[in-house]
């Protein structure tokens, strides 16, 4: 009998692991979620789309401005992103250098590029670098914290 | 034998569950050892001690700073931080609002405050929030990135 038990033991003990590990997400999936969801906020950040551009972040969500406190919450971060799209000029884009998740935590790093507006007159280029922090909430990934700064002061559009 | 071998292969099942269980850190054991390590951090700072500051950061780690590009590595690092530390009048201290982990990585946000001088001379304080994204590496919780802006100009010391 136990020649028969061993073997049944290490069975189910195999399926027990097996679907464990079904249920923890592999890194990479969320690394691609992650990715997937960065490239919609992207475009609706290019698109001057409020909406989309809010749906990237969770209710939570933090936004860390140079010169200003944080915006806490999506109704701060509603009336500054609709503030920053009342310019015209306005024209943000960021690459990713770095991904990473693990469990239901994750950041990107990487460089941005911005145009902007004084009233719609002086433009202004500037370049910097960010980091965001992103929350796997249910199936969603969003961002929870957004953090970024300049590398130097802004310089006349060209 | 049916009757036997079920509560065997439950048991033998719970066991692997209870070892996979103990595997994975539980988030407040790593949360307590981030802050720990924030907390040492912190204390190497407010003494200049050069040596104990680094030694929070992982060697590839990244810092971000307002106005200039980022200093990447320990090498680029410890050369930013004996600038820093070349200011006699230099105090910082950091309040953790947000401390979070989960699995290999974790982040704390807060505010701080920083007091510093041109040349010695005029002296400034400045209000501020910062992200800092935090990894296990081996049993150890090192600072991957920093970041911080400051939440308006930096005001006449008093």
């Amino acid at each position: 009998m136990r020649k028969r038990i061993l073997p049944s033991i290490l069975r189910v003990l195999m399926l027990g692991l097996a679907a464990l590990s079904a249920a923890q997400t592999t890194p990479s999936a969320d690394e691609a979620a992650i990715r997937a969801a960065d490239a919609q906020w992207k475009k609706a950040v290019a698109g001057y789309d409020l909406t989309r551009t809010l749906a990237a972040y969770a209710d939570d969500a933090i936004m860390m401005e140079p010169g200003a406190p944080a915006y806490v919450g999506k109704q701060a971060l509603r009336e500054q992103w609709a503030r920053i799209m009342n310019d015209n000029y306005f024209a943000l884009s960021w690459s990713v250098a770095a991904l990473e998740a693990s469990g239901d935590l994750g950041f990107t790093r990487g460089r941005y590029d911005v145009t902007y507006s004084i009233e719609n007159r002086d433009l202004f280029d500037q370049v910097g670098k960010y980091v965001v922090v992103w929350k796997k909430l249910g199936n969603d990934w969003k961002v929870a914290i957004e953090i970024y700064n300049p590398d130097g002061p802004p310089k006349p559009h060209k």
